[in-house]
């Protein structure tokens, strides 16, 4: 399908660009990287929440996918989807049921445990139903935000294992709080040091559990540090495919400054709607539109590097010059590079999808707002 | 239509509700007090974004609605609506070209000018239909984010005068920037001030244009105030109807305190998804669900104000204690007022409405995401 001939300026603004290109090859270096080193892929639907895009993942090679939510997990399975990993604890009945009404559908979907409470409910949800499902013990590796204390992992990995319809099948290590460290040296040892734990535990389990396999970790930032580990399994790497400023202010490995590995592939398209002061534009791309979080927002086209964007209200944005050159006129089209990902791919409900110049297409977004 | 018997404890989490005892006082003072002032009401749905809850707006004696965006607008045409103010300028053939088949379905929308580009495209796109439509010019009343300069505006208005396609009702002025104001006072001073150069061009434009009839002003921070200047004639608050701690935390008029005049409806229900720290707890609300802006999201149920929530990523929140008490325990909900109610609500696709203890139903947010 081809929707336009022009771009960007025929696009209707705000909205979400994917340039397939700069995608592609995203998918494809992060896939080597984890061929290269022996290591599987599994990665992180919540940063892009799009099953097309999720397919082009496993095509790519990934053995499954992540996901952060019950609901997130439902919409992949209603696509389609199998081997998913939900990578945050539940915790109440209601949402036990939603899981095993899920592994009913696709006996492959796993869980991670983090507390004795989600045995329990586990336990009582699935054998309800005669069910039995796979799990990793979530290990906490100094993010504190789920994860089970690593000196109660042990522990909590026996309990697993005495639930016959838990299987237990490694662990989960995911050191959230490690990857955004600007400086690479400091990033990697600060990743190593904090995975020792998880390592120490791995080794373990797996001395007396075989089918104890999967040492999942690792993001965007310390995917290569992570992969140079001998004892992880896989990357839960999520926004690699999509990059925002965020990860593009990170220095890399080798040369210690910019470029890092993966290119954006995700812009934001917004117009200059008022522009009467000598000093600044309004667009219309304001918190709804790009979540304020993370780096700044860069303004790439049609001038990189020559505007600056910051929020102005909900609805609205204003451009200033960086330098001397004009402001951007009443009508034009800028791209930007977003400031944090996830967040802002979840307030729309489609990607454009481009190559070149040309507008090749549009994908739902079809996991947007699955926050349960 | 009865969901559940028991709330919040059955429904789902995260989610948004809606206490309609709230919701109905917050509708009947704003609407009493536009009366009791011999004004007009013209609530901001672009807080809401739910056209049931427009619908009580007007059925509570509302003229007409005001949206942010074309996309928003078209929403309420689809849903029977009329009387519908856009309240930013369109700047883009594409754009105008679905503003123009709006006033084809909706002879009664209008929409703001603040620059000699719009009535140009304008009067393109009207022309090609053969339509008119009314229009409000948009005056920049200190914000600097739209609106024509208040030394532009007389001139701006002859330019529209002077288009047969374009009738000229009157001008919006939106002090954005006083809103929050904390000091009732200086809220009170500054909203004065800033207004002073709008009612100078509605007093010139009045006095030559006799269908110049609308100064549309306000938000839910200068109600009160903005009610008392003799040439406004309607208000277009919009946060009153859900608010948020953003606007519970400036004072009201007389006793230069705390309690507003307006009480929280809309709540944010999140659950403790693990627990297994000594000081703080996860719950499952995070940038995705609860927008990081605005004031600090307060905790009031089940304990109020011995727990602070903190944002934890784009799907956790922490919550932490603020004195000795307990913890809550895994699987517990707790309520919260949101921080900024616009960008949390442009997150979900529904509010649950609760009466007392009981939930009654749901409504769609049919206007999120509408962006464009």
């Amino acid at each position: 399908m081809t929707v336009k001939k022009t771009y960007p300026r025929d696009l209707e603004t705000p909205c979400l660009v994917l340039d397939l290109d700069i995608l592609e090859r995203n998918l494809a270096k992060m896939q080597a990287a984890a061929r290269d080193a022996g290591k599987d892929l599994r990665p992180h639907v919540k940063t892009h929440k799009c099953s097309a895009l999720a397919r082009l993942q496993i095509d790519a090679g990934a053995i499954g996918v992540c996901v952060a939510k019950v609901s997130e997990a439902e919409a992949l399975v209603g696509a389609g989807f199998d081997d998913i990993l939900i990578t945050g604890p539940v915790a109440t009945t209601a949402k036990v049921e939603r899981l095993v009404d899920l592994v009913a559908a696709a006996p492959s979907t796993m869980v991670v445990i983090d507390h004795p409470g989600n045995i329990a409910l586990l336990d009582a949800g699935l054998g309800a139903r005669r069910l039995s499902m796979d799990v990793l013990l979530d290990v906490d590796v100094g993010l504190h935000r789920t994860g089970a204390r690593p000196s109660d992992a042990l522990a909590l990995a026996g309990q697993i294992v005495a639930c016959p319809r838990l299987r237990l099948r490694g662990i989960q290590a995911y050191a959230g709080q490690v990857q955004h460290i600007r400086r690479y040296e400091e990033r990697k040892h600060a990743s190593r040091r904090c995975l020792q734990d998880a390592v120490h535990i791995f080794r373990e389990l797996q001395a007396s559990l075989p089918d104890c396999a999967i040492f999942s970790a690792s993001g965007t930032g310390t995917f290569d540090i992570d992969l140079a580990v001998p004892e992880t399994t896989e990357l839960q790497v999520g926004s690699y495919v999509c990059m925002d400023t965020e990860y593009l202010e990170i220095e890399s490995a080798g040369n210690g400054s910019l470029p890092a590995p993966f290119d954006p592939a995700l812009r934001l398209l917004t117009t200059v709607v008022s522009a009467n002061h000598d000093h600044f534009v309004t667009v219309d791309a304001g918190l709804k539109s790009l979540y304020r979080d993370g780096g700044t927002p860069q303004v790439i086209a049609p001038a990189d590097g020559a505007w600056t964007y910051d929020w102005f209200g909900d609805e609205y944005g204003r451009i200033t010059r960086s330098d001397d050159s004009a402001l951007p006129r009443l009508g034009d089209v800028l791209e930007l590079v977003t400031s944090h990902c996830d967040p802002t791919v979840n307030l729309f409900d489609h990607y454009y999808l481009t190559r070149g110049d040309r507008v090749t297409g549009r994908w739902p977004i079809d996991l947007r707002g699955c926050s349960q």
